[in-house]
């Protein structure tokens, strides 16, 4: 642990998310995602579900804005879209970065995610709750 | 993720858990603790305190009945012990298993916890919360 | 060991059906089936029968409910299918999970079991014993 | 699998047995034994009691006549001894191996198993089960 | 070493003949032969010829008696056929499989190679005196 | 690179920082400090002076109140202390750390320094410029 | 740390410097770039601008003059370019090389950069700062 | 170093060359060729030219006769070819071996070497100094 | 293989005995010899017996003639002593070497080739057919 | 190869010189020295003397000076030293750095060098040639 920086950020995950550089991709999986067949680097947050690491993350994590789109969410084919995508959304406003989203038909999304930088593979239940995120520029 | 095993037991920790066997000991260590200093194996759980990991293991793991004690904790040398211990107290009864705790002083824990098979690293928060537990024969 | 873990299910086993996520597969593999020349994880249980490692297995493991066929099975090509196939077949029923078996020619079982996630190599003496599970979502 | 060598004998297995010499030691343990932290290699066959793999090694493995004993036990403190001491008798009778036994103090077990070759994890449910065989010369 | 094993199957070899699976095939080499640009496991076994490996493993490895061939050897294009290919007859006999040559012209014997499970490094020194087994079925 | 974290922060610097516990020590080593011959992990910084990076992290690190002392410097056995230490001093300051500094004696400083958590290799020119710093406890 | 040798160029880079050979390419990349998602080595130098990196590097890193360009710049697509690239021309025109400058598109950078020998990720925080270097030969 | 052998081969290098069969290549390559980006096994010889190199390397190294060319340059594409040609060739007509010279414009060098067994990285310092040889039966 | 390399001194062998040496000891150790208990490196020559390897090793390894003894033979506490001995004589005096034989006590032996650079695992039958080579100066 | 850097001082040469630190020491080792039993780094520069390594080495490589010998030979206890030490003298004049000798008895030597931070290997034919560096600091 540190000063300044929350528990739930790991060592390793906190490595991770300083060598991504512009454009490279995270994938914050849902507990039942096929995380470890997908062939990239997987952070482990057993336990946890991924707002409360959206979180932590987005306090470092700068969005891509040469792009159209930075974050990415798996359609679940309904009018109703799931619940926690609301709670993603307030917790992308309040961390006042620049973001555009994107909702990716279910086999897209795994494409997408097959080229990612790294998972991190949660225990989230909600259903359709994994999401992309794109990282941007750090301006100095 | 499995049916009927809790989702903070990541697949690392159980496997150290289905590994140890009677007389082993586990460290489940606060967040301040100098884990990897220690030199045993060490599997991080970051995010999480003590009482729902503790909670959790018990679940599967016995304790040892062969000794005088099978739980240890590290003793704050104040005549107000540690609001936690309670919890503790609460969910090894609930466990069932015959638990015999034994508070030691600091730097006698630190010594225990140097021959300790494996210590999780949770980020608990509350002060003298260390705890080791004995592993007691599986009874089939 | 651990309570109420069956004695089967060895650690590295454990951890593998953990780490699987949903539309991940296994294969149970009979004492002849060329595991090693697949390029995936093996997991070897040597000495053991398929059938009391399936039933398990499925105490943890859910099968996938989104798929047409989520237990494979090898054809024997003949009109009397293989014994063992029935207590496969109690064995899934007693799981109460939604089995949907379906029987693929010998060279499509080959060729599926080139992507399963992992092998559990068995001492299992029945031909066409071979069975490939399709993991489903744990619900919570 | 290969003809003439029974199942349970795991690649792993055979391989460390062909790799001891002339008085390496080689512990069969109980399903409780600590097996992992001796600091020993371990070879696990979860799922299987000592009396089939004891069986199997015999097959292949000459006991060592040149000391006073070469078969080791862990004693119950009882003054009646575990019954599985006697199915061990009647297989080491059947390997037509010059067999000795002693019966060590709990401790002095522990002392021993500290430097042998390897240890055999098994999944046997029998108290006092542990039992160290010493590895003769094959004669030629 | 151990009782009944012979002397000159190695331990890893031995391992290695124990993990191959139905249609596996091992390569016997000549001392000439590139074994180590091939790309796959490669056994050492310098100063031997193959006629005495080849009898050692066939005390152990079925042959496959799916396919219509289940040894191959490599076309020297003359009239007269390498010497040591009447050994190789006498000890295929001698091992009372069921076996099936067939020779390959030299490039499609290399091809085939480049498949197989493993290869057993020799120091023979009769030409064209290399040949691969296809391992079948153990029965029980 | 990530938003709010300072440049001269690596990777790997960070996770070490972050797995550092309780009475951890990490050493900021001088340009011609041996540093791969102590035996602990080494993180290189090359080009950097110690002040910049000490600086850096005392914005997440902190000093342990625990003991007597928390920042230990190599003394230069002259009246006149390193022109360097006043900075150290400053940063020190700033941080609002309630550090603790002891002189050691160049020899004793060496001893000291074989049992820290890690040693970051600087470039730094500055004669007597090492500096030991004692991890605290992360308040939350 | 030795004489003669700038301190930025740390052990690392120093050895990857002396491995390469004539035509291999070595990209500085600003803080931003995705160094460790292109597959090839990075040497990471946290903390560090390009230009001083660069000047450090041409001391000993001849450029190779048997291609029409021999240093590649990422274009930023406007009418002015990058401040920075006037310090890059003044090193390379201290440095007594040949230097031969192009200017590829974004996205043909990015393509190039996939085949480097190595990149060294710096810190360096102006905007279409990447630079590739490709080696030449040396004269003895 | 042992008596028989000249010492500027190195253990690494005899090792290589033992493990090498009929028709596997080994490159030697000057002192600027890129080595270390053709992805195979390098054995470096910092220092030495490759006329010493070569002439060791005879002692041992037979050359393949079933082929039209064992031996092959790499063409400066001038009428004056390299002086380091004429004492490969003395150096080739002392170790009788039966070589057969090809020249392979440049090219189609590099393109060659990428399937050599391995590259001998010399400091040799003359142009268009490097040569592959192809390897033979040994005869017994 | 190689011209003039003994076919039984395999690749590995070549580089050991390369990379030993004066006053480095390597053991030739029998087929019963607990070769891999000792703790230091292990060549495995299986199949084969001590005295065509200690021949072939002859070829290349100079004895220590700054020492008493240079070769230590495992005493069998006979009158009569092995008659695997004789072929020892035989072959040293045929090495031209100055070979000074000593004979320790079986215990005395196990205690030196604790310290042997490396033993050679041979399947040599004869019984106390150990033998110790003491690496001397190789004069150029 | 680089510019301005001897050819002789390989790639993993110049990482370790620069990896080592004050008071940190390297053995130029004969070819008949022990080198990979002492348990230390060995860098292999087979086929050269010493001198021109050592000479190659001084150009970057600073003598101790806070100490009273910096420079260890090994003592032949001849009244005639070494013809080499002439050379070695000669050179480290060349060096202009303030170099100091002392000659070891030469199990001193062996027991010196047990404690240094790398091996060099060399080729050196030279009785009594082996020479510890002693490195110092690098003003800036």
């Amino acid at each position: 642990m540190l000063k300044n920086i929350p528990k739930i950020i790991s060592p390793e995950l906190m490595k991770v998310l300083l060598e991504m550089g512009h454009g490279d991709e995270i994938l914050l999986a849902d507990g039942n995602y096929p995380c470890h067949s997908v062939g990239v680097k997987v952070v482990r947050l057993d336990g946890h579900g991924i707002p409360e690491i959206l979180k932590a993350i987005l306090k470092y994590f700068p969005l891509d804005t040469f792009v159209e789109e930075n974050v990415l969410l798996m359609d679940n084919n309904l009018s109703t879209k799931p619940e926690i995508w609301k709670s993603y959304e307030e917790i992308l406003y309040d961390s006042k970065e620049d973001f555009r989203v994107k909702v990716l038909e279910r086999f897209k999304f795994y494409e997408r995610a097959k080229n990612v930088f790294a998972i991190v593979a949660t225990s989230e239940s909600a259903l359709y709750a994994n999401i992309i995120l794109k990282k941007g520029v750090v301006k100095t």
